[in-house]
């Protein structure tokens, strides 16, 4: 049996806060003792807050291409101003459409800068993604191992839209001690044939499960445990899950 | 909490059998007795089988196209015959890659036809999706409440690929009696801004979950019960999680 335990509890998190021991804190009020073999799941938006990554947009100044994206887009030109500087690539601009390519490869709408729950009412705040999710995901891994002797693994969760289906999932941008990616190219079926499914994506399934006990409106829960998981194969970090762009057909 | 629990000892499931008194047998045999806030997830594989989607593909004659995209992509001309058949348009066509739009709207490689696992050693099966995935969902939630008295939501599930990220993660294809797409907007967030993320593809969170206690290798287990979730909003099947043609900025 696997299962999936909201860490409820956790507050506003602030630029500079020990998250690891926000965690901690969290799962021994739940009355939880986490071990190697479970899965941390922690929200993109609190990691962001505590590595201090929002961003005053009074005090971005918008290039002239972002002000032309943002006609197309209808999204403030500042906030496209600060997607195009996170972003290698813009895919599709389109009415309340802005796709691009993230600095770490990751393809997703508006760079993953996210304008909701940032505790200030003025909407001139805007909240970027960690520098780099997997070394986030690292650091937690290692406080929380410092803090227990072991750790679980841990992932970064965001949620992302998808070009042909409707709604948002849960989605790991970041990951550590868990195999992100498992791949079971050279197995075989019960017929002896070759597998055809050869790779799981098994951060982003763990991501969504936690999804499913946390939440973006105003009771959501920014962190989960999921327990019960033996996945094989090697541990590898959320990088992985990203597509080489020699081989992305949708461009 | 929530809980995913695997139905394990679910034998080869041949045409025309009654589904809904194995999956009943398999959770007896496991000590569940299913109620309606649960969710059951069943792999499209069973569904297909039980409903007799297997097809021998040395009754099928490709035609001048198959050909020409089995040539493009390295695939069995027969296999492609049948994709075309399954389709309404082809989206990519590339080596080892052939993504179509299914009848059902669903975008996907190789309109969903399968060639593992079939119990045929000789690799000339292939298995279809469910006509109308939805339908079955809904027939397997029917029979299980004439069973049970009142029975859980039914998700058919299915492994897909993504276009920027590698490896699969389950997916809803049908779904009954839950609702299949969350639909929050006209909510706020806490500071008061309209929420940006305002639809979840619950089926899809919910049938990634459950692939983390199923699995596609010899020793896959092919339904597993979900408990403990508490889905806002009314019913909707998973036909709601197919973005609309007009929508589709990635054709």
């Amino acid at each position: 049996m696997i299962e999936i335990r909201p860490l409820s509890g956790i507050g506003e998190i602030a630029g500079g806060c020990d998250l690891a021991a926000e965690l901690a804190d969290a799962a021994a009020r739940t009355g939880l003792l986490p071990c190697a073999q479970d899965i941390l799941v922690v929200t993109q938006k609190i990691v962001s807050k505590a590595e201090g990554r929002l961003v005053d947009l009074r005090r971005i100044e918008p290039s002239p291409e972002a002000q032309r994206l943002a006609g197309v887009t209808s999204k403030d030109p500042r906030l496209v101003e600060l997607v195009l500087r996170e972003s290698t690539d813009v895919l599709r601009a389109a009415p309340n459409v802005l796709i691009t390519r993230h600095r770490s490869g990751v393809v997703l709408a508006n760079a993953g800068i996210d304008r909701s729950n940032l505790g200030s009412a003025d909407g001139d705040s805007a909240l970027l993604l960690p520098e780099d999710a997997d070394q986030s995901a690292r650091r937690l891994h290692e406080a929380l191992a410092a803090r227990w002797g072991s750790a679980p693994g841990v992932i970064v969760s965001d949620s992302f839209g998808r070009p042909w289906r409707m709604g948002v999932v849960n989605v790991a941008i970041g990951a550590w001690a868990l195999p992100a990616l498992i791949d079971r190219r050279g197995q075989r079926d019960r017929d002896g044939r070759p597998l055809e499914v050869t790779q799981i994506a098994f951060a982003d399934l763990v991501a969504s499960a936690a999804g499913l006990a946390m939440g973006e409106a105003a009771e959501g829960v920014p962190a989960a445990l999921v327990r019960g998981l033996a996945p094989e194969g090697s541990a590898c970090a959320a990088a992985a899950l990203v597509r080489p762009l020699e081989e992305d057909l949708f461009r």
